[in-house]
């Protein structure tokens, strides 16, 4: 490739802020270009990153027996492969079967600050397997994670994955891949003591169990109050020591959840509880209850509550007594004890961790963190999803066929692999991964010895199939230095002055020194680094 | 690939009708399945071929310059593309500078009877060139011209241009590819006579000038006439007396409209005609007349119509005497003869040719034809939808920016090269296209002479990277046979019998015989075919 000619500049200044440095450098080597709030075309420079990734991860997939495909489907890729596979799982003989396919996905949810993170489109490799038994498919599972996880190592890239909600199989098992990053989207809780490390929408946390006299029940008149800022004022209390009673709806059944008086409620552990998607669930509004419901807005309590299930996340039932509305017009209850006084249809951890909660395991201090997920994997356990799918085992019985699916965002990837490879100056690209080994800067293009030397480097190299860039731009050399760094490319030969006597200067972009060689000695070098015979 | 291994299995029945055979032969054969109405996902087989085919395209296009990127928007490409390059064009050093990009797209009606050819998600090869001047935008539209053509000629296509509506700058050039085929969506006009050929949509038509006596202008009562054909029946006359004036909403403007009576408006030329958008030219609603305009729904005419613009169908002004509404209730006119009676603010050809209509350029017959039309070419002209798209050329002053934009539909293009290249058993690849080259059969798998020579030959063609299927199922020959045949690999070696003796059966798709040879015989057959040495 020749600069001359290449698309997509490289820019010293970029508008706007963004969390994570990779950001700027994608956008300033030109890699990537914004063409709206939260949408990026692009460039040939970044194109090829994209097809280098692409292809170290499809190949190692191929290997694994996964095969090419083309979903034509976004939200619903697990429910359209298995719909395009289905006359191909009819016999135990078919398994497993794995394909994979490139889509460009759309985000709901963009955040221009986090850049090619919350991308309005990103290129998003997914795959998904079918398996004959629960068996192959935990072992199936295993694999793909392994795989993901030993080639982002290889990529250099220090990534754990963490316990995830399963939106496609609620309660189901799923994972993310994660790299630590503190300007990262993603919030994470660590236990300072043991190895405890969840994100916060999937924390648990330690439940103390506190024990209390026995008083009784007793309402307290609390007028006008709204709010439970109000009646922390009116009582001189604090919100912990009162149950709050969220009447929710979930398809069109209305339910009480009772979660304590300072947490949110988690809809993703909720739905997993209720084995529903976490858009499922809505704040009920007051038509919906009135009327259903024997109870005031506002002063809404799980005693003596009928005509709803009620939900109780756990620390209620071991949080001593406790503050409730009493259903009836400015009265609450006080000294209202779970068991003695009301019961849940289920009781189930369904709020959100607290900065100041300790670790579930083992109390310890958590901390925490944040990170970048940039794929997943989801068990989606016995296929529900399509009635009948069904293949028959050597003894001719019709049996359930298992799933699982897995994306990995290669926006995010090469997000991440910028920001582990940078230095002030610019991207530092790894031999494996760049997507040019070598750049050549021709210094003065008006001189015809530095031009055919640096034409002849360029054609050998290009002749042995080296991915090579030619800087052959009528810019001055300091332009050139600055852009090599920016671009990153691992090996840079300059051809200057020295070019009449045959002379380059060879230079690593990861070290300082550089190197004055002969051109055939620099030919050679780059040879032995790429591993060319 | 092993076909044990293969996703996608053949199938000798597909349920649904298809205007075209090659939509049967792509789903049975595995490359694609239907998952929905209108919609394919690709299987392994289909992605293969598809990536042949882009590989082909996009080869020739990197070898002219054109860069690979990825632009986020279907409907938006252009303009999407100029916003992505806009840095990248700031002197007249920068020039040309061409992209493409491979995109999902999305269409709007879909056609469940027309296949891949009307499917709603399909793979589109897009380019987009910019220049800076006229000049070279010309010949940058020639170039990219030549290129599809020849390459389509070089696939074995027989494929013409026509010239087509230009939906992303109304009035200039735009040509779209077409595969003459007798049941395609698309219907063109051919003359018996002369070279004259056009779609329905963009043909002209043999206007005969009539000369008529100069007969005075005439009100007749036409009591509660509604519509075109009740006049007819009424006046006793044929609808192609009259000329009906319809009003149209174009982007809040109300226009006239005058007609044939036995013709319909042409929306595409009545948008270039008034430098418009398809989309933007509705029939007007009564309420959007009713105060503005003084006539009367129903009995509209020309003659004295005040308040709005007049666009006159050419064929108007040389139609003679004609009936029109009176723009009064119950009445219309007669002897009305355009310039005497009334005269146009714009005289334009913009109704649908007919039938019976003749040639324009040499009044010879016209006959109907179809086609599918695969790609097109759209010239931009100078880019205007983006302010400010400017270079500087070598005095330094601003100059504007021409772009050219061209689409290939690869589902289209996969349709009609099946359409082209197969017989009643199936598919017959040509060899440059064919998604694998070989297919070895061993006939009984039982046999370990056979899956031994089997898998020597399967690797010995491997180790030179040619693209080789095994086909090593526990089928019965016949359906190995029938598979073979369906899916159309150009070259077939059997292994049966003579195996114990390295004899292997060598056959071609297209031709009848078969031709017992030694195993390496066959190979270094197969070597000679595909040119390896």
């Amino acid at each position: 490739m020749r600069m001359t000619k290449l698309a997509g500049k490289t820019s010293k200044k970029i508008d706007g802020e963004f969390n994570i440095a990779s950001q700027k450098l994608l956008l300033r080597s030109g890699m990537f270009r914004s063409v709206s709030d939260g949408v990026y075309s692009v460039l040939p420079f970044g194109s090829k990153t994209m097809d280098k990734l692409l292809h170290l991860l499809t190949r190692e997939l191929e290997q694994r027996g996964f095969q090419r495909v083309y979903i034509p489907s976004d939200k619903e890729f697990e429910k359209t492969a298995s719909l395009t596979l289905r006359n191909d799982m009819k016999s135990y003989k078919d398994f497993p079967i794995s394909i994979y396919d490139i889509f460009i996905s759309q985000r709901e949810k963009i955040k221009i600050k986090d850049g090619l993170i919350k991308s309005k489109r990103y290129t998003n490799l997914r795959t998904c397997s079918f398996f004959e038994d629960e068996e192959a498919l935990i072992q199936g599972y295993d694999d793909i994670k392994n795989l993901y996880k030993s080639k982002l190592k290889d990529m250099g890239l220090n990534i754990f994955t963490l316990q995830s909600h399963n939106e496609k199989r609620s309660g189901a098992r799923a994972e993310e891949f994660v790299y630590s990053c503190n300007r990262g989207d993603r919030k994470i809780f660590k236990c300072e003591k043991c190895r405890y490390k969840a994100f916060e929408e999937m924390s648990d946390f330690h439940i103390e169990e506190i024990e209390i006299d026995d008083k009784e029940i007793e309402a307290v008149y609390t007028p006008d109050i709204k709010t439970i800022k109000e009646l922390e004022e009116f009582l001189n209390i604090n919100s912990k020591d009162l149950a709050k009673t969220l009447l929710i709806k979930v398809k069109e059944e209305i339910l009480a959840v009772v979660i304590r008086g300072n947490r949110e409620l988690n809809p993703y552990k909720l739905a997993s509880v209720l084995d529903v998607a976490v858009e499922d669930i809505e704040m009920a509004e007051y038509e919906e209850i009135d009327g259903s419901i024997e109870t005031v807005p506002g002063f809404v309590g799980p005693v003596e509550l009928q005509g709803v299930r009620i939900i109780v996340d756990r620390e209620i039932t071991k949080a001593g007594s406790l503050i409730t509305g009493a259903n009836k017009k400015n009265y609450h209850l006080k000294n209202v004890k779970y068991e003695r006084d009301f019961e849940g249809d289920l009781v189930a951890d369904v709020s959100y961790i607290l900065g100041e909660d300790k670790c579930p395991l083992c109390g310890g201090t958590l901390n925490k963190e944040h990170g970048i997920s940039i794929g997943k994997i989801l068990n989606l356990d016995k296929i529900n999803y399509i009635k009948n799918m069904l293949y028959k085992n050597k003894e001719g019985k019709p049996m359930g066929i298992y799933g699982i699916s897995s994306y990995m965002d290669i926006y995010k990837l090469i997000s991440i692999i910028v920001e582990e490879n940078h230095d002030k100056d610019g991207i530092i690209w790894p031999l494996a991964l760049a997507p040019y080994h070598v750049i050549i800067s021709i210094l003065n293009t008006k001189k015809e010895d530095q031009n055919s030397l640096g034409e002849r480097i360029y054609n050998e190299l290009k002749n042995k199939k080296i991915d090579v860039i030619i800087d052959d731009r009528k810019e001055r050399a300091g332009a050139k230095f600055y852009d090599a760094d920016l671009l990153g490319i691992p090996i840079r030969i300059v051809v200057a002055r020295g070019s009449s006597e045959n002379k380059v200067e060879f230079k690593l972009r990861w070290e300082n020194e550089r190197e004055e060689l002969d051109a055939d000695k620099a030919i050679e070098k780059v040879f032995n680094i790429l591993g060319i015979s």
